[in-house]
């Protein structure tokens, strides 16, 4: 038998970690060909394929791999219709793939659940199992997702970083950093873990009033020189409308575009006009779904075995199932990998937990902190070759088998 | 004898390597006491002073401090007037101090030669000594400053990173990454280590024209779909003005701030409307001057060598004096470290060189990769606890000896 797998969504720094999983597990079930899909469900669909079992034949070359960000197979970002189905199956099977691995987020499960229902329409004998992954960690049914473990490291050691930048200074500053999480605020808020020296933390699970913001700032400011604040970039108001861009509509400004203005940049324009003194905004962007040289090892096994267990699973007759993350403990930290119904998850959000965010909305309690602790724990040491990483590759022209 | 240290202007990652630097010269070298300065210049005024060779008296604490972002002992930003100079010298003399050491970039250089000055008209015998750091490299007379190195090796890092997150969907797209550098292009430069994968690269020191721009975009993209480009935040039109502000100046936005659109979110925009492709712009900002977790250990151990060369310089009675790099030669990399008149640099800029930018302005010839690389050799090895960086930290009532 072979199996197919493809990545899609956006990039993680352990999304390619799932991938190696795979390969791993499939070689030790002896699985005969490991084909990978170029650009996700597009690459099924055009029937552009690679063999990972011969492009990945070395240790040396999983352990790069595991450590390379971003997706190595491409990835994409489509709904299905239904004109599709029937390619795929045909593509699929002309290989015997007798089981199809999707790593991807909250949407490509809703692919999982569709091509899973349309194998028993037509009573195809393929299976369809998802690996999670998602920084924004906001998959329900799963404790947390890989990749998100990754970011939340690359937060606390940067947001650490720019701490110790914002104090340099013998005067009243205030440092605003902008987190990515349109809809949840688990990245945010997971920069809890660096304690007192981060003073003020906004989620878009509360509805965020700009008055307040103003007088939080002021009570810091008593007793700080230097007021460090971070804000997730889906920051609502009370009308549920997102904060930067609400500011935007109906006025005209220089570009007429809605994105000018990140959350960041826009509240250190509110600050400075009513607060009066030095301020900075820093928008943390891509380098959090990418920032793989300073990756939480504890994700990237977790990542690799999520995805071996999802191998195991598929390979035992599961289908329409994702793999997911139970946590049995925090302390010491232990896991167990659950398959779970993936219409329990296709195309729905898990929020950070209310009961975590402190009464006034501008912090998080300290028991959250039993649960983000294990999940950035451990460092990799990546591959550097003449001072620059050394990233895995495969070649546009690999895909032709 | 005692002497005296302070740190100065922008933190950079290997600010306190020079600071640990100066302590472990001082050990060896007999001095009674190290005292350390609060904010810079502010703290000999305000006399804040710390003892550093009882805060760091462990091999470890010096190794700790010489890994930590930023000013350890605070920074300032400011020029001294006639009316400080009698203060700054009874402070220093009624400690018995005997050379005072400034570490800082081309502004503390004119602090170091004013003291210098006084001291001669004065006929004090302290000795007035700078010790270069500056992320910028610009400093006159040294082949490269202390805190360059590892500003090139986060963005050589980082930039990569980015590279495989833009390549990851199967459609056409620009990513334009704006690099710090307002008046000279070498941090942007140095993304050329990265050789192909990196399709553009503009400086301040070539004047910019939108128009160009897009042609070059057009041309990369015939090839390639995913246009990648580094672009120094200090670009300037033939007119000499800012890109960036001089496209807002006569115009009100919705904030009516100059400072509102960076460089690179400008450039976004003007893409997104004349190319009409998917386009993102990521500012690193100050993350270039403290990510110290991926600090090159050769800008490290250079930023203390030069700092234990100057206080041997000063203890040889040296004065006014900046001690500078001197690249003997590429490969095998050596160099040497040489005290220079402080005069030959104070207040004046060193510019990326015009002929290692190609002819067309939109890129850097491959000759410059030996100068580079050696700079970015070598990865530290930062203590992390409970999965985040430990940093070294003098506390505020430290200041008190």
């Amino acid at each position: 038998m072979n199996i197919a797998v493809a990545q899609s969504g956006g990039p993680t720094c352990a999304i390619n970690s799932s991938l190696a999983g795979v390969i791993k597990q499939a070689k030790l079930s002896n699985i005969e060909r490991i084909y990978g899909a170029k650009n996700g469900i597009d690459g099924v669909i055009n029937d552009r394929f690679c063999d990972l079992g011969a492009l990945l034949d070395t240790a040396d070359s999983l352990t790069l791999l595991r450590e390379t960000p971003s997706t190595a197979l491409g990835s994409c970002r489509i709904k299905l219709d239904d004109s599709q189905y029937e390619i795929i199956f045909e593509n699929l099977e002309k290989r015997g793939i007798g089981a199809f691995f999707y790593i991807g987020g909250n949407d490509s499960m809703d692919t999982v659940n569709k091509l899973h229902d349309y194998a028993k329409k037509i009573g195809s004998a393929i299976k369809f199992v998802g690996i999670p992954k998602t920084i924004d960690n906001d998959l329900p049914e799963s404790d947390h997702t890989p990749g998100f473990g990754s970011a939340a490291k690359y937060l606390a050691t940067t947001v650490k970083e720019i701490i110790a930048d914002s104090n340099v200074y013998n005067l009243a500053s205030v440092t605003i950093i902008e987190i990515m999480g349109r809809d949840s605020g688990w990245l945010a808020a997971s920069t809890m873990v660096l304690g007192e020296s981060l003073h003020l933390i906004y989620l878009p699970e509360k509805p965020f009033d700009l008055d307040r913001f103003f007088e939080d700032i002021r009570r810091v400011q008593k007793e700080k020189k230097a007021v460090i604040i971070a804000v997730s970039e889906g920051l609502r108001n009370n009308d549920g409308e997102y904060v930067a861009i609400s500011h935007h509509s109906g006025k005209s400004d220089v570009f007429g575009h809605k994105y000018l203005a990140g959350l960041g940049k826009y509240l250190e324009v509110q600050v400075a006009e009513n607060i009066g003194c030095k301020v900075r905004s820093v928008e943390l962007n891509v380098c959090q779904r990418c920032a793989t040289h300073v990756a939480s090892v504890t994700d990237l096994n977790e990542a690799e075995e999520v995805a071996m267990a999802a191998v195991r699973a598929g390979l035992d007759g599961n289908s329409g199932v994702v793999m997911t993350i139970q946590r049995v403990k925090d302390s010491p930290y232990q896991v167990e990998y659950k398959p779970v119904d993936v219409k329990l998850c296709a195309n729905r959000i898990q929020r950070f937990p209310l009961e975590w965010i402190n009464v006034h909305g501008n912090g998080i309690n300290p028991t959250a902190r039993g649960y983000f602790l294990p999940l950035i724990q451990g460092e990799v040491n990546v591959k550097y070759e003449n001072g620059i990483p050394v990233h895995f590759r495969i070649n546009d022209e690999d895909f032709n088998v």
